[in-house]
């Protein structure tokens, strides 16, 4: 155990956090969400920003710190919440910014105060976690260094931040429309990507090398600062940690830095084992840090290009330029940039993704043997002839007027209406190679009620699509936990012995996003020891729009009492002002 | 006295409302908010329906009926709340649907019931109160008949309502962003104007007589039933009462009905002294009945159209047919449309608006004198450099997280923060005629304290916008109370002998919307007699959106308890919660 580690947890079991103040310190932020006009690709459109930023202002802090969010929501009719992605909110689980699971969300012109500690070091993110307001624009960075006296496993002398996202034109309000109409309309892809909220539509920074296309304004140039290039100044012979992570509503991406290699040695905010590759697959909601050095020509420039993978890609790559000081960042790289990986090669995507290990002697192991598994079986599906769902186990997944840690807590009878909870299994019949048999769905909320401290394992199962020879790539976001990628298949998982045989319970990797792969499965296994509701889904946007989620219950008797703010709406409002308010810290 | 009103006072004093079912019935609609895709002039738009319809569905009901609406939101993130405009509320101000003062906007998949009397017959409407829903689409129409065996003061053989609105093709998201940003960037004009919820945008259905346009799709033509042309079939040689009412976001408007007279018989719910004109105008707010013969030529049919005045106009006018039946609806008029009067021929809109007083014999005359008079100034205004608001008094209205019924019940010290109430007069400096010397304004509650019984006197005096040389319309609404309107004046008002000479005391209208003219005053009088708390604003939806309103505070400590659901929000619902519970039906 780290010393970090060890004095988290001293400082956790002494009564004054304060008394810690040596080690770790809280850090104050004031933001307000807005809407406002910003043009992240040059067209402008309207964005929710912070504090007037796009992305949101990057957090910085160190391993034991607290965080401590006033946010004030500064939209006009709309509520708001904020997801600390990746941070287990250990004893905070009302701080895990999750509308009509962990929290109300924040209305109009009031302030919600998010206090958690960021017990692990890592590369996080933030972003919206209510309706699509992730893909309108609400994000933003969230790192945390190794507390003081604390070292990396690893060495490098400066740092590079990536935050990459995919944009669309068209308003989340129209996207959302469209995704619930009857009959259904589609999002389609992306009008550009999005490096650091930056990218490139109707024009290329490499014109010169994509036949057809028109030359952006280069670095430098006056133009919108909104859109300018990204330019990442590095001084040569050094070894740089570039910081990756992945907010798309849609895009799976690929990152490559023209001529260099990329060592990664972080995922989800936990060590691997460092393995050195051209190019790195990002799924939405991944984080990465990669290392890189600056041993390349001198006398040129390269380009940084994230292009979209997993999904045949109808939107341009986004181009950065990685800039060798002390050269101008104007004098644009003179090769081509990186070719993105052909985007349906999975033997490809799959290579990559299992190459990601525990580090060794840094990855705890995972306990040798489970209590419970849930097995998920990810379908689209038909609801009342022209509505398109994604379910889970056949039940597409709607969100209540009450958040479910208040309505669990407060042993509300309205929170989970029916008695049948949702299944721990799809059965062996379902041929997951063709479109489902009977393509019917049903809504429900797919609450599964976890004992305290059972070791549970989950196994993602793909299928086919509505159209046939359709199976996509859907990356799964566990809150509240990182839990082990245990191991990854192809065709339907059947629990037998050879199954068993392809999990790896010896260095698999600690994280809290994976991917599924087409017609493939996944087993992760995690230990349900953070009372909490936590939300398990698809990071991609308008799927999780569409049902394809669950929500695990864990412990909920344990929660301390929660604040006041994180129930004041719904059935937990009622209830606590028609006097139940002496029941709120009691445990049902 | 009628034998309805009669009837009804009877009811009201009976405790058991109940017994008074022979006379009026409750009237209850399931209604679902929700976003949807619709083409209202043939282009689609994300537009807020009710139940999958837009305009929403028509309530029809009895003088004495109850309306219960149970209105569930069904939108994504967003709260809603629905005004019923003209409606007094008596005894039930928590129904009138104004977020941030009557209500805590209901959450996204929350039901609130509005419960309220009509109990005056007449032509109402009802929209969204809360951002700029209203303008979204978020409207129907609301008409109470006279009681059973009550009468109507004039004749007629049919009705046709006629719901107005005018139409942006940019989302009140971008509106409403573009409102708040620095720089200020103005809505501009609407792209069409609507006849119950249907409009022709580039594109004429008279193409024959206007130059340069299109011909529009006719009547009966395959095309999108969401724009197809409104046919209005009359017999001939029959009375028609025609039922106006305009819910537009800005525009002021003008309708005539090619070769026919019109005579207004009703204003805003209230009988008004029949007077015959061509063409009648008619403001955001108002609502007016008028009858019309169809003793013309019965081989042709006629226009309905709909301009635009008060402001230079930039929007085509919507036209309707008037169908003599059995002639087929297709065939358009041979005629030009009546043309719609000069927009700044004001000294015709106010020779139209002094025409309206109150019906001999029906109306009862105000109170002789008053107890209060409040003198409120208009003026545009510049806040933070770049911001425009509009400012009363020079105070730009801003509206609470908490709803000002319940934190005021309730006694919170967050109701009203500031000591200092907003001032009854601007005095007599002010030169009404310049840009205000001093652009520069603030913004605050604008809470007006009224004593119960108290009769008020108002005074809205207009004056020069930022620009030179430009005063605009603006049409005032009141909550909660119909207001006789007392007299208009040019210029600035002195409150000498001369200002009062120009007041009719003997028989004012009664109306909930008077229009002040550009440069000018009008003075209204109402009694404070309706304990609650009531917006008094600018109906244009993007002038209170900046601020140009006031809130009448009206012994709020004879309320009755109020519904739970109204202040399940912010301090209202944290002082309940806090166990405050037993100091809710508290009067303080």
């Amino acid at each position: 155990m780290r010393l970090s580690s060890l004095l988290f947890l001293v400082c956790f079991f002494t009564v004054a956090m304060s008394q810690c103040a040596a080690a770790a310190k809280a850090r104050h932020f004031r933001w307000e969400v807005s809407n406002m006009f910003w043009s992240p690709d040059c067209e402008e459109k309207v964005v929710i920003g912070i504090n007037g930023q796009f992305p949101g202002p990057t957090i910085r802090a160190k391993a034991g710190d607290t965080i401590v969010v006033h946010l004030k929501n500064g939209l006009h009719t709309e509520g708001v919440v904020i997801h600390w992605h990746g941070i287990r909110q250990i004893g905070t689980p009302w701080a895990d910014g999750t509308a009509s699971i962990s929290q109300c969300a924040i209305n109009p012109e009031e302030t919600f105060t998010y206090r958690f500690v960021v017990d692990k070091p890592g590369t996080y993110f933030y972003h919206g976690h209510y309706g699509m307001q992730r893909a309108a624009g609400l994000y933003g960075s969230l790192i945390v260094d190794v507390a003081d006296g604390d070292e990396e496993p690893f060495k490098y002398d400066g740092e590079i931040n990536l935050l990459l996202s995919d944009w669309y034109h068209e308003s989340i309000y129209t996207q959302m429309v469209g995704l619930s109409s009857n009959p259904f309309r589609w999002i389609g892809e992306p009008q550009s990507l999005l490096i650091n909220g930056r990218g490139q539509f109707n024009c290329s920074l490499a014109a010169a090398h994509t036949p057809g296309a028109k030359q952006c304004a280069a670095a430098g140039a006056a133009g919108n600062r909104h859109c300018a290039p990204v330019i990442l100044p590095v001084l040569p012979n050094k070894t740089y940690r570039l910081r990756v992570a992945s907010t798309t509503s849609l895009a799976s991406l690929n990152l490559a830095v023209g001529n260099h290699k990329l060592t990664v040695v972080e995922a989800d905010g936990n060590y691997v084992e460092p393995f050195a590759v051209d190019d790195i697959d990002i799924y939405s909601g991944d984080s990465y840090s990669v290392l890189l050095t600056t041993d390349q020509d001198t006398s040129a420039n390269y380009w940084v290009s994230v292009g979209v993978r997993g999904r045949q890609p109808r939107t341009a790559p986004a181009l950065a330029v990685l800039n060798y000081r002390p050269k101008r960042a104007s004098r644009l790289p003179a090769a081509a940039p990186p070719a993105t990986p052909a985007w349906d090669d999975f033997a490809r995507s799959k290579a990559f993704t299992y190459r990601i290990l525990g580090r060794a002697g840094v990855t705890p192991p995972p306990p040798a043997t489970s209590d419970r598994r849930i097995e998920l079986l990810n379908t689209q599906n038909r609801m009342g002839g022209g509505h398109v769902k994604w379910s889970i186990n056949n039940v597409s997944m709607v969100l209540p007027a009450t958040p479910y840690l208040g309505s669990l807590k407060m042993g509300l009878r309205s929170a989970l209406p029916s008695a049948a909870r949702p299944s721990d299994t799809f059965g062996r019949g379902y041929d997951v190679t063709r479109p489902p048999a009977n393509p019917n769905t049903t809504v429900g909320d797919n609450v599964y009620v976890l004992a305290h401290n059972a070791t549970v394992d989950v196994v993602l199962q793909n299928a086919n699509a509505l159209a046939r020879n359709v199976s996509e790539v859907h990356p799964w976001h566990l809150h509240g936990h990182d839990f082990w990628v245990l191991g990854y298949g192809d065709g339907a998982f059947r629990g037998d012995a050879g199954d068993a045989a392809a999990l790896n319970l010896r260095n698999p990797p600690l994280r809290n996003t994976a991917v599924i792969f087409p017609y493939g499965w996944t087993a992760i296994r995690f230990v349900a020891d953070n009372p909490g509701v936590w939300a398990f889904h698809c990071h991609i946007e308008p799927h999780l729009h569409m049902g394809m989620g669950v929500i695990f219950a864990e412990a909920v008797d344990r929660v301390s009492e929660l604040p006041k703010a994180a129930v004041s709406c719904g059935a937990t409002a009622t209830a606590l002002m028609a006097g139940a308010g002496a029941r709120a810290g009691g445990h049902v």
